[in-house]
């Protein structure tokens, strides 16, 4: 059995009703949705999704009391985001976002700059953090929106959301945070942030397939948004133009179905382990893991140095050997599963030091036991010296 | 049990391997792709995407001898109508279309003629059919893409794609064809008729699961479009601009991995059993169906009257019954699962003289059985006296 050090790219093993779940729904449900006659499959299908929908808007403590057609569904956390900036902005306006973002942010905010949108990236210390004076000080010149990874998917730093949302929420200025490595990890509450987009993906701490992923929308931020795909919805079906109501807005054709029917099945999970205790179980692993990492002979390792303020995501280099070598010889000789390289992250990278070479990253998860951190210990102590 | 005839929606049931390949890859694989340290279950992801690449792009004769870079996934076929029409039309080019287009076509371009792009619709006959000289015509004044659903969701007739395709190669105007309905159903073959886009959805004629679709490119049409979403693509990491290489360009974020494990599960099975083969087999139960709407007392049936030129979808009205209730009394009384409406199809709907009612849509599929042709017939024939 392999040892899997890779949860920041995506969590595994998926709860077992997940995959149940999904399979279910392709056997005997399989309807699809507001496309039929009502059937009793229909209405089941119908059911499935406006259940996803509530459980979302209530874990993410979703707008207007959790009000679900302010949840809408997407690919994946990145379509979700190139939804929001290609949605809101124009040439002429101007985007504030960080030096810590994945490319899920800066590629999209990069073409927009190309197009006429001006973009700022705030520089983050060698820890990965945002200053929110920074933040401060740069929407007093005026900005149309902040755009902000909750944690680093490479070296696990949380940014201080309560302070970044005060900033933005006395400046007027929309807040789009990007809970990738996240959500269900650390509690969010969208309408207490007065967050204007939260965009989530399923397949990583909420457990769930991949495929899957939404934006849990503020209604006036909503409303603001052009849709970046037209279609049908199975509603108004008259008009030849998109409507304009959620969360038909954003949500054309066929959705994933069955990976709904999954993340569904993982939420319930969710919703029964709790947050809070996976954090706790997840911060014991983490804190095993950077202990034995620190006292690796010629190790670098990047980020916040200790336990607090950060997710399980580590990142390091060994004096001894390139990441990608180390990453191929922890897989050859013990079968553990890690990521090496750039992690889809560059401007991360420069921020903390590590560009071009890069980083072995380990991401351990909830299922992951006390003996596998020891064993990836072993391991890499054997290759450090 | 209830009487399937809704396949123009979704097919159903699907081959009993595409819910086992969903669970298996969530269970035993589930590795993410090309975003790991190049283990086993890495290597076996990559393979599985590699793999249903391959498949496709045999499938529908892609170009330069079906090479799999050009194929690109997504979320389903509206999206990838959208991929194209935003990718490539700018404020001040003409796009040419017909007035039998789903709204996954209609709302999109609707969008982009009032951001600037001029667009005509070119009139189908009564029977739902584009007269390929009305194109040749209008290709005549000049225009930058054309735009054809290859069958129409409504009522199954399909276009001369072969003379289309040779009026636009003719003019050297770029071909999208909307596959939806014929994917899997009639023989595709791109390259040979030199379509600059095909695009699909995995589960209706596919036999794969929602949440899949794509698009197989020309090769100079796919550097002629912007992608629609940027973000990491596990390649090209040091960039933070989206790389230009296929099938990268258009596929940022995690994909829908479960779903094309499970499309992949579908096209083995097609593959095996032969589209031909599929095709022969619906025609027979279509014809079955055809000849007792025919004998329907008050019924005004919309589209081809014979069973040449279409595939097995029929819309029809009763004088006796909304077609709303029509189907409603179907699902209450005889579990026949049908779809009453608009189809997401106004235009449609106008063209053949069945708006603003809508009809009743009859889908069989390869699963259904005759003795359920002759249910639906028995209720039919009872709700029309």
């Amino acid at each position: 059995m392999s040892v899997y050090m890779n949860n920041a790219a995506t969590t595994w093993p998926k709860p077992e009703p997940v995959a149940r779940a999904m399979y279910d729904f392709l056997a005997s449900g399989g309807a699809n949705l507001a496309r039929g006659s009502a059937s009793r499959r229909d209405l089941e299908t119908m059911d499935l999704v406006g259940d996803v929908r509530e459980r979302l808007a209530r874990f993410f403590g979703g707008h207007e009391k959790g009000d679900p057609r302010y949840v809408t569904f997407s690919l994946n956390v990145t379509e979700a985001l190139n939804v929001i900036f290609r949605g809101f902005l124009r040439p002429g306006m101007a985007v504030v976002t960080t030096s810590m973002e994945h490319n899920a942010v800066v590629r999209p905010l990069r073409r927009l700059e190309e197009e006429g949108t001006s973009l700022t990236i705030l520089p983050c210390d060698p820890r990965g953090r945002l200053d929110p004076s920074l933040l401060r000080e740069r929407l007093r010149e005026g900005a149309d929106l902040f755009v902000l990874s909750h944690a680093s998917n490479l070296c696990g730093t949380v940014q201080d959301l309560e302070a970044v949302a005060e900033i933005c929420r006395d400046a007027s200025v929309p807040l789009v945070v990007d809970a990738a490595q996240t959500a269900g990890l650390l509690p969010l509450d969208a309408a207490a942030l007065d967050v204007a987009a939260l965009c989530f993906t399923g397949h990583k701490g909420l457990m769930g397939p991949q495929g899957t992923g939404g934006i849990v929308w503020r209604p006036d931020f909503a409303r603001a948004c052009r849709p970046l795909v037209d279609g049908g919805t199975g509603s108004r079906s008259h008009e030849e133009r998109q409507p304009d109501m959620l969360p038909d807005k954003f949500e054309s054709g066929t959705p994933n179905l069955p990976g709904l029917a999954g993340l569904r099945a993982a939420l319930i999970w969710l919703e029964k382990e709790g947050v809070a205790s996976i954090r706790r179980h997840e911060e014991v692993l983490g804190s095993r893991l950077l202990e034995g990492l620190r006292a690796l002979p010629g190790a670098t390792l990047y980020g916040l140095e200790g336990t607090e303020g950060r997710l399980p995501v580590f990142a390091l280099n060994l004096a001894s050997m390139d990441n990608g070598t180390l990453a191929a010889e922890l897989t050859d000789r013990w079968e553990i599963e890690s990521r090496p390289g750039l992690h889809c992250a560059p401007l991360a990278h420069r921020t903390l030091g590590s560009f071009p070479q890069g980083a072995l990253r380990l991401s351990p998860g909830y299922f992951t036991e006390e003996a596998e951190i020891d064993l990836c210990l072993e391991g890499l102590s054997e290759l450090a010296r």
